[in-house]
């Protein structure tokens, strides 16, 4: 079971005399999957799918992209204001733990985060950085000016794609909060500009790291749960506060539930269950579909919250307070991926897991595993931790909990570095970035096109079927 | 908030100057909503729904079919197996606890259950029943031949639509187990029979009586959630033991999962949210899409539990193991419904339903109401039971847990005989058997065809939006 890949066929082989399956795709394997789906394209009348999706002609790169050691790693940072900052320091940290590691560059709209983000890098002892705060697209003169390897951005969301494709352009290695992207042309683009310059695009998908998250990927390797079918991920997160602030991300996250209905931030529950999937490295995104209820909660919290007269109170959001998406993969294994973020709820990322043997549910987190959980009981997570603690999480010391989200950002930023160091694929590649973070697009389409399927492009174009899967790291 | 049809339009009205909605429902009342529906399609040069609805062109009645008082209720039932029992045995206590029912004859394939029946009848002091044991078909001499109010059936599922119809035709109200239908042309059968012979037809979701289930209905009438706008429900339930049993449901159930890839069982979990959300008065489920992972979990257990050659090896099931649906409401709220019944699992309904002010999620009870609610925790909801305790709970005294599920089986079969008793509309009434069952035939339609969306008939032809809300009764 390390390589999940030699899993045998997804369904059993047909006896001659069974009935046609309503699933065309049921007991084939991946590869007569993809030759029957092939096959059925050219020899159907249909019509075509009612989302044509964008492809392109060219084939699928042959590997990951991975480039020569880098001893140090040279980084320019921009955005430095809530997560930004949060990097900035755990960086600093990696390097303090091993030499190697060192902060050139800082860019922000506000001098002062700049100034802070300075000062915090005087403090670890390292080179000066030079700051760039001339506006908005300061960042590109960071880009040409500077020797940098690697360019980080924690941005609000319409800058990733612009600094990330001035990174590369410029020769530099790209990584960037989530999401990355959130059009899929804005994915092609990521994609389009990596293969061509040649360069890392990284999307730091920080709850990959977690540590149940992480407990659950060594529970899959394992072949615990059997082969897994299904997995159910979301960012269920009471935002309205956050959405309606006069500082930090409300001064343009609002902007986005105004404009759109759709999953505006799919990553964080999606990233860690298509890791357990083997998604970009065994099986893909094919299509979604995806429902919207009312939009509410952030007309009644402004009505609550600003006296009458306010332009808060004004505004109508297009965004449906619960998104429902259901991802069906070349597999045809599912998963279900839900955002819920104007209401008012304890926070959720859901994060099931679910194989043939058993399953992982998170919020609260318990496990059942077939024959070794009591008959039809949950176990608390917690008794499996000892056996099935992910060797990172067991073996890398970081600063711990007070720095951003647990030390799951830590060892985000630490692996990140190490790849860079070490000449190895980053763990989460270009790929990842665009077939993640199309989800937004694919399921604004759907949600405006009365939940009809939309198709993933296939941004590997058919590299996912080589590409190897993610190893077990362990330090 | 106790007639949630007094709820101002679901989207607040949008200024002049607003932005077009992605959204084409957002901020029109339900009157509005569908007056525009109309339009859009009168006008549209679209190509019409893939699945055009069945829609009966006469008008929906103006009120749900009451009949005169019953005083003694003489109940003919069919298949006395496992619910079958439990129900036999229910009524009974109904009748000793205040007289009014009598059971008057039994129909069974096997004469032993029959005879079974007879022996609880009798210890109970009811007059003698009369046997019907001829075989499969039976019932239909009962009931042409027995004067009975009632017939109540508990027969494998291929047998409700026939006994039902078998029943009113002969002026018989008609109550059934468990999806009431399993297509949407059966669905439409017991809505016209019904209408025709002015006979109720009953589906008994005694999910719609569990203590939880009731608890939050009655929260959402209290108006404790705010405005309704999601909900989830589901059969998540390890049933490959009974699907391969050589008794009771595992003579019937599995071939089910053999020849059909839906949603086979969607109203224990869709039943109790439908309440909440006034389905079929004031709101009506609109459209559904729906997606099928692998069928692996069958095949497996028949490996690993019958010898080499057993037939049982050979069967290869069109069931998915997990089957997912997304349903679309008139007012453009959202349901999801989940089928996972192949794998090894602890037991769930799911059983959430959100609103403005807050939410219930089941397995574990959990509620989170803003301002009453620990910000961002959750309280166990039993602290939430002293007050919101429904009242039929709190004041029926019952046969306890030792029968069927609890007393919830004993209070959905007490308030069947009530309403019959004293001339009431049903609690369940054929629409709602025809709109939650009707779940299973449009889930094969859509998982067959890419996860596109269908549409749900409107039962009702209009009249969801003038029946009264369902009561909170309280005895």
């Amino acid at each position: 079971m390390s390589d999940p890949r030699e899993q045998p066929a997804w369904n059993p082989p047909r006896p001659a005399n069974a009935e046609t399956p309503t699933d065309p795709a049921a007991g084939l394997t991946r590869r007569e999957l993809l030759a029957a789906g092939a096959g059925a394209a050219a020899l159907s009348c249909a019509a075509p799918p009612e989302s044509a999706p964008v492809q392109r002609a060219n084939d699928g790169p042959p590997a990951p992209v991975a480039v020569d050691p880098i001893p140090t790693v040279r980084i320019g940072f921009v955005g430095v204001g809530g997560m930004g900052s949060v990097h900035v320091r755990n960086l600093l940290a990696v390097g303090r733990a091993s030499p190697g590691v060192e902060i050139r560059a800082v860019c922000d709209i506000q001098a002062e985060h700049a100034e802070r983000a300075r000062g915090w890098i005087r403090e670890a002892g390292g080179p000066e950085p030079a700051l760039y705060t001339r506006g908005e697209h300061d960042f590109q003169r960071m880009c040409a000016e500077e020797d940098l390897d690697l360019v980080f951005t924690a941005t609000p969301w319409r800058f990733h794609v612009p600094v990330c494709l001035a990174a590369m352009e410029n020769g530099k290695h790209a990584a960037t909060e989530v999401p990355a992207a959130t059009t899929v042309e804005e994915c092609w683009a990521l994609v389009e500009t990596a293969e061509r310059t040649g360069r890392h695009c990284v999307m730091m998908e920080n709850c990959n790291y977690g540590r149940w998250e992480m407990m659950v990927f060594h529970m899959v390797r394992r072949g615990i749960f059997g082969k897994v079918l299904h997995a159910e991920g979301g960012y269920l997160h009471d935002l309205r506060g956050v959405k309606f602030s006069d500082r930090g991300e409300g001064l343009w996250r609002r902007a986005h539930s105004l404009q759109r209905n759709a999953n505006l931030y799919p990553t964080h529950g999606l990233g860690p269950v298509a890791n357990c999937m083997d998604i970009g490295r065994g099986d893909r995104f094919d299509y979604l579909v995806s429902m919207s209820g009312p939009s509410r909660g952030l007309q009644e919290y402004a009505r609550e919250h600003f006296p009458e007269g306010a332009p808060e109170r004004a505004e109508r959001f297009a965004l449906g307070d619960v998104n429902l998406s259901l991802i069906r993969t070349a597999l045809g294994r599912t998963i279900t991926v839900v955002h819920d973020t104007n209401l008012p709820r304890p926070y959720s990322r859901i994060h099931l897991v679910q194989g043939t043997r058993g399953l992982f549910h998170g919020y609260p987190n318990r496990v059942y595993v077939e024959g070794l959980s009591e008959s039809h009981r949950w176990d608390d997570a917690e008794a499996w931790r000892e056996e099935f603690e992910h060797p990172l999480w067991r073996n890398v010391a970081g600063p711990g909990e007070e720095l951003g989200h647990g030390r799951m950002d830590y060892l985000e930023d630490y692996r990140l570095v190490r790849c860079l160091q070490d000449g190895l694929p980053t763990e989460m590649n270009v790929y990842d970035a665009a077939a993640l973070s199309a989800v937004t697009g694919l399921s604004e389409q759907s949600v405006a096109d009365r939940s009809r399927p939309k198709e993933f492009p296939d941004f590997t174009r058919g590299s996912w079927e080589t590409f190897p899967p993610l190893p077990l790291v362990s330090g």
